[in-house]
């Protein structure tokens, strides 16, 4: 087999053979295809696309590239849960108590944020103490005792995964629905939980922008994991403004457990309550209506938080914060952007939030760069809300950044309103 | 300027700026953008293709990567001609001293063979003695002295074109119209002749195997010429089957001279009136008819045989090759394949004769395999020729290859014949 043939198929749209895909990848995950090559493969990917057996198997390749997970001798039925990305995505953080609360377990492991959009291990390193790398077995034990655990991705799963992935944010082969969907699943695979739901953002915040990209990406995703044996759903959900009110990390794991107190009811825990209805139902504990009442009860009963609390025990975090929000990183400076006069917020571009809060200090431009885990920012309204002038829109944390005039400019820019 | 962004116009189809495309050409030489970013960029032109104005920029971009020769100081018009490679194409090695003997100089670089492919240096090196390397100096007097020069390519010009070339090599990214185009033209504008003669070759023996390719790239190579300023032609010619009756270096430098020396009137000598005849029209020597019966005149006189000899001598190779033939290298094996019955010779495919020719020795799969000087075929018909059983269709040589078993075979695969 030799690689030009290969990157001549796919570049003149022929089909490549399960073998070819497979060679592929084996041999650039052992170095016998150099970064040019499969840098020129995967463009011809982009531009040509992929079939979805080719897809498959592509996906299937990168999963065996490392270990695959078993968690079979926890005796109990699993779930995983992927979200491609937002800003103010904390759903992990709620979802994973609460589900573990109503019996599946479940095994997650996250990434970290880059760009505009955050990442779950980064919000979990803003609490005091909470390892983030697990050995398997303690990760293994944690989901044993309470339900759940949340760690960073492993090494050893999914090597290929990790080196095409380098390869194509250097050579702007990002943006392919069949490279993102072998990717993700890829992993999800590796972690081998029985029941995975695919949370498919879309909207400005997102990286699927428009709600056609965003469906086809879900359809395919839901359809490898079927075929890889799985109790597989893909759903698509809005990500056109911030997802709750608090974006920035220490920030969102306090707005998470706002949220397991059962203090906040709004678009937030709607679309928690949702997700977790779904992972219920794929777990077969009952219709639709009947997950989403259990999800609410765990919620409701405190037992969701008991569990939580739990996790960030055994991950020798502080579990004080569960009662005492407080106990989070607070930020040294703050700024209050007012209403100069009366107005409608019609919209809140989540990207640019997203970068405000970057620039912040909560995010990473690149991926080795440090963050600020008490940046971000509080709003305080939503799309559709009246606001009176001088009243506060939104509240600009930092620890780093004193100077507000860069950050509050751009969140102005990411309002969309009219006066009124 | 970042290259992922410019990576990602060219993916999905934008038209890149004029100081994009130089960047990157530039920064791509000097170091500044790895292999896996340009490849990358190299698959999205090969798929998406490059505007006409695009191709023109690369074209100059890739230049400017070197130095530019100037040969104003000889006081006379100066023509240059490329092949786009073929099976047997020894016609610089006749056009040269035949456009040199009707006053238009031709200072010309030339390459070597790969694959199935003949390169001119490679044939040049058959002559006992002849140095394909020469100093600026040495070849531009060369060129004042006799008319004539024909060197390698020097170190010195469109490094950028060296570089993107043996990427293009390893990543499938060959086969595309406006990266020929900029490969050849860079060249011929960095040796900078006045005139340039553009010989498409197509047909099953050329790279480019269909008509309309061949048009396409004969069309953009004369737009860009000419954009430059230059007095430009490109012309498609046939390469269905081999050019002349002999393939492989010494053979085909005998079969040069023997043309030079008025010895054959076919196929061969026509190709090089015409082509010959072109030149010295763009050079503004009369009408095509006029320059037909100069270029004829040349030959038949031979003034153009002398002016060969000169330049041979002037390149310190042995030449009494002009007088005696006999003299270049003798292969020790040969090998005549017979007809097994009448038969009438319908077509010979280029390509597979090119193939044999390789086999015997006479070509290089790898740019490093050395060659053996005086392998190759004499063939003793063309298409349109009958043969009686038993007749010679053709001798194959060899002085590494002993076994012409499987050359013979492939050999006979190339001839399309049906029996009388």
């Amino acid at each position: 087999m030799n690689v030009i043939d290969i990157i001549n198929k796919t570049k003149k749209s022929y089909e490549l053979t399960d073998t070819e895909i497979r060679w592929i990848v084996e041999n650039y995950t052992n170095g016998g295809i150099s970064d040019y090559q499969m840098s020129a493969w995967l463009m011809a990917v982009c531009i040509n696309g992929l079939t979805e057996r080719e897809t498959f198997t592509l996906t299937m390749a990168m999963r065996d590239s490392g270990e695959t997970l078993d968690f079979s001798r926890l005796g109990k039925i699993t779930a995983d849960k992927h979200s491609t990305g937002g800003v103010g995505d904390k759903t992990s953080l709620i979802i994973a108590p609460v589900v573990a609360s109503c019996g599946v377990a479940m095994p997650k492991m996250s990434g970290r944020g880059l760009g505009h959009t955050g990442g779950t291990i980064d919000k979990l390193e803003s609490i005091s103490g909470y390892r983030t790398e697990l050995p398997f077995y303690e990760f293994s034990e944690t989901v044993r005792k309470t339900g759940f655990s949340i760690i960073s991705q492993s090494g050893n799963l999914c090597p290929a995964d990790k080196k095409i992935y380098s390869l194509r944010n250097a050579t702007g082969t990002v943006d392919s629905i069949p490279l993102i969907c072998a990717s993700i699943m890829s992993k999800k695979l590796a972690l081998n939980a029985d029941c995975i739901l695919l949370d498919v953002k879309c909207g400005s915040g997102a990286f699927m922008k428009t709600r056609s990209d965003a469906e086809k990406l879900a359809v395919l995703m839901e359809k490898v994991g079927k075929s890889a044996g799985k109790k597989c759903r893909a759903v698509v959900t809005d990500m056109d403004s911030p997802l709750g009110n608090n974006i920035g990390n220490a920030l969102e794991v306090k707005e998470a457990i706002e949220i397991l107190q059962g203090k906040y009811k709004g678009r937030l825990y709607d679309v928690c309550m949702e997700l977790t209805a779904d992972i219920l139902e794929l777990a077969e504990k009952g219709t639709l209506e009947e997950c989403r009442r259990l999800a609410e009860n765990a919620v409701s009963s405190g037992k969701a938080l008991e569990v939580f609390r739990e996790t960030v025990r055994l991950h020798g975090g502080d579990c004080r914060i569960c009662d005492d929000v407080s106990l989070l990183p607070q930020p040294r400076y703050s700024y209050e952007v007012r209403a100069v006069h009366d107005m409608k917020i019609l919209g809140i571009n989540s990207e640019e939030i997203g970068m405000t809060s970057l620039i912040l200090g909560a995010g990473r431009l690149k991926k080795d760069d440090t963050i600020d885990i008490s940046a971000g920012i509080v709003m305080n309204c939503t799309a559709g809300d009246c606001i009176s002038v001088d009243d506060t829109i939104m509240t600009l944390y930092s620890s780093t950044v004193s100077d507000f005039s860069e950050a509050s400019f751009r969140a102005v820019n990411a309002l969309k309103f009219c006066s009124i």
